[in-house]
């Protein structure tokens, strides 16, 4: 049998895996605090869906049964072909519409699931991943709280982590279309996609690339003063937006979006959010309030969490459901931080006690006060084999496992403290293992 | 975007999937107080480790990049081309290969995971669905004992879901193969096919198909009258065992692993466990205790969690890692308690208390609220509109949120609760829910 590893397809040890369990679950604690519901989507959608949005549409997996690909008749390809999901959002979009009669709105899910992109092995990058997403769902209509609410439960979620605090950086679409017209720039989305590049080819990159779109000099000044500036509150973002001296009009509905959801934030977590106009994202969905998130100084790391407003994702022509989502990238994220040490493997194992078996003709007795002790909520085995005591505590000692319970040859009950040493005698009602 | 089902990839709505999420959850905890620890694998295997064992390498998945399907130059199938795992055991076994030098053993694994099958949509079966698996898996060898540990882990899981008592039926392939071997059965295989489908085809279906292999009638009246013992204890078994006359040599060890297995579950589950010798299992690789559980009352729900001992599934050829695992379906058993009422679907929302929000201008006092009961771990929404309270009030309502919480004019804090009509004055930093 091969036992080789999958370039893109990461795996953890069993600490490693407590880790990120122990990171999922935050997450969800946060999400359902803030009346988020769980869902799960099926691992496939339709390539029709799957290439209907997005940029990520060429790195699909497509499924095949083996029979039909054993019989030579390889079925070609149609719009119902089956493809595993690539992200949450597009999964999310259709799930909507297709129970939009049995969900209650706005619909507030969470989604913590496995996602695939069928990147070429040879670029690293990871080809099965968990994303954790949030998503607020309106019908019809979706007030810009929601915008304020979002990025506060990723906040929340973040400080769950405990890993010190993050930076999350906000713009919003309206506000970088309004520039544009405001500069007569034409081709947005072009504007967009360079702007989008000024961490990765900084200031001068990006001139250059707007030039080449044809932009005037002023344009292009235009274009980067705008994307330098940063701000933590509305009076703030508004003074560095006057200094362009654009026409007003133009930016105005932006600009107060931006400004609100600014204000709500900065009275809530201060330090931790600023508006950057530099922020875009890629995707062209996006109509509102744009986010991405750093670790300061983990800046390497990329955006850890990023999404955004989108009023016209979700539609099936006649009703629209415009959403605003945020996702965590769950294996990367953890990844990450455990190579940085900012976070630790777990202990392999998640057992309190182990019960030392004398002889296998007395294990029964073992397994009786394994399982008592276990009715009170203890994390306990018995030992798997009865070999030599120290062996038995060397068993417990390997898996980081702090205490070894004895049964004496009289029925006397005694656990010995394995860090300590220490042994005393302990009553299986009652004992409980000192935090 | 299209917006359809598709046939055998469930999906539940958020109370359902709450439901089975409980589900996972208290399975989970059951596997961690019983030691064990939980991993993930990846969900693609390459073809040469899924076609290796078992009966079900027919139906997999195999996944093709979109751009070579495109590109019209589809690849050739290989023994590395990758198809999405049909269980949680194919996975286990190179995982436990791959990382034996990093793994401690016996390693206890759980593993609470999707599944793919490429079954054709017309048999209305699963094509994805999640298993709860646990194995425990040794190094050269793996006592007794753990036979008997697997189904004590599975007896506490099913008492954790209080769904009533189930009854696990177990057998051991050495007794099966001792009694083929002593009835000078030579096609063991076959007669083990026909066995197992007792419950199927019944009494005389066997007997037909045993005589059509070629078994003598006296041969044939062995085999059925085997197959209709059961037994609860090692004595009662010893005695039906000798009843059927044949010489005792053989049968010993299969018989005696039965026997202990079965005196230490009726010691633990007296009533929910027997030995019953028509279990068969269909899987080649078993070479112990085979398992399967039904819920009385509901046999028609068919196994709802079942495994064997294999000793010789994980191997490199050089070393060998002997196992025993139970398996539990979980969408198929959530769906089939749903279904018979066994199970309810949680309500939509885990959210306590909605503050309502007396206008847009003043939503910050509202979410400051809500922030203060969060902080103190009560789940809490803020309205997401400003309409008349009899409104915001009927949101709580609808997702069978018990408490909504007001600001007065003043900035007294009021608590509503729905269902009993109550009001109350209440404090943010002190307040809470009754249960």
């Amino acid at each position: 049998m091969s036992k080789r590893a999958i370039s893109g397809f990461p795996e953890l040890l069993p600490g490693e895996r407590s880790t990120e369990a122990w990171v999922e679950n935050r997450l969800q604690e946060v999400f359902e605090k803030h009346g988020f519901v769980g869902i799960q989507t099926r691992a496939v959608e339709p390539l029709s869906a799957l290439e209907a949005k997005g940029e990520t549409s060429k790195e699909v997996y497509l499924l095949e049964r083996l029979q039909s690909a054993k019989s030579g008749q390889r079925a070609a390809l149609r719009s119902d072909t089956l493809g595993l999901h690539f992200d949450l959002t597009v999964p999310l979009a259709r799930y909507v519409l297709q129970n939009s009669n049995a969900l209650l709105f706005p619909f507030k899910r969470y989604q913590i699931q496995k996602v695939w992109r069928g990147e070429r092995p040879q670029e690293g990058r990871f080809r099965e991943f968990t994303q954790a997403d949030i998503d607020i769902v309106g019908q019809g209509d979706l007030g810009l709280h929601h915008e304020v609410e979002a990025a506060e439960v990723m906040l929340d979620a973040f400080q769950a982590l405990n890993i010190g605090p993050v930076l999350m950086e906000i713009n919003n679409r309206k506000l970088l279309q309004g520039i544009a017209k405001a500069a007569n720039i034409d081709d947005f989305g072009a504007t967009l996609r360079a702007l989008d590049k000024f961490d990765k080819i900084g200031a001068d990159g990006v001139r250059q690339e707007l030039s080449s779109l044809g932009l005037s000099e002023t344009q292009v000044n235009t274009a980067l003063a705008a994307a330098e500036i940063t701000a933590e509150t509305g009076s703030e973002l508004r003074e560095k937006i006057a200094a362009l001296a654009l026409p007003a009009e133009p930016l105005a509905e932006g600009l107060d979006e931006l400004s609100v959801v600014l204000d709500a934030l900065y009275a809530f977590a201060p330090g931790q959010v600023r508006a950057s106009l530099r922020i875009a994202r890629g995707l062209d969905y996006y109509t509102g309030t744009v986010y991405e998130t750093v670790i300061p100084g983990h800046e390497g790391f990329g955006s850890v969490c990023s999404g955004g407003r989108y009023d016209e994702l979700v539609s099936d022509g006649r009703r629209t459901f415009p959403g605003v989502g945020l996702s965590i990238g769950v294996t990367r994220l953890v990844a990450l931080l455990l190579s940085a040490g900012i976070l630790q493997a777990d202990r392999p194992s998640k057992t309190v006690v182990v019960v030392a078996v004398k002889d296998e003709a007395t294990r029964s007795e073992s397994v009786a006060v394994a399982r008592v002790l276990r009715g009170r909520g203890i994390p306990t085995e018995t030992s798997p084999s009865a070999q030599k005591f120290g062996k038995q505590i060397r068993f417990a000692d390997r898996r980081g496992i702090p205490y070894v319970w004895f049964i004496g040859e009289d029925g006397s009950n005694s656990v010995k403290n394995i860090q300590t040493g220490e042994q005393e005698t302990a009553d299986p009602t009652s004992w409980s293992p000192q935090s």
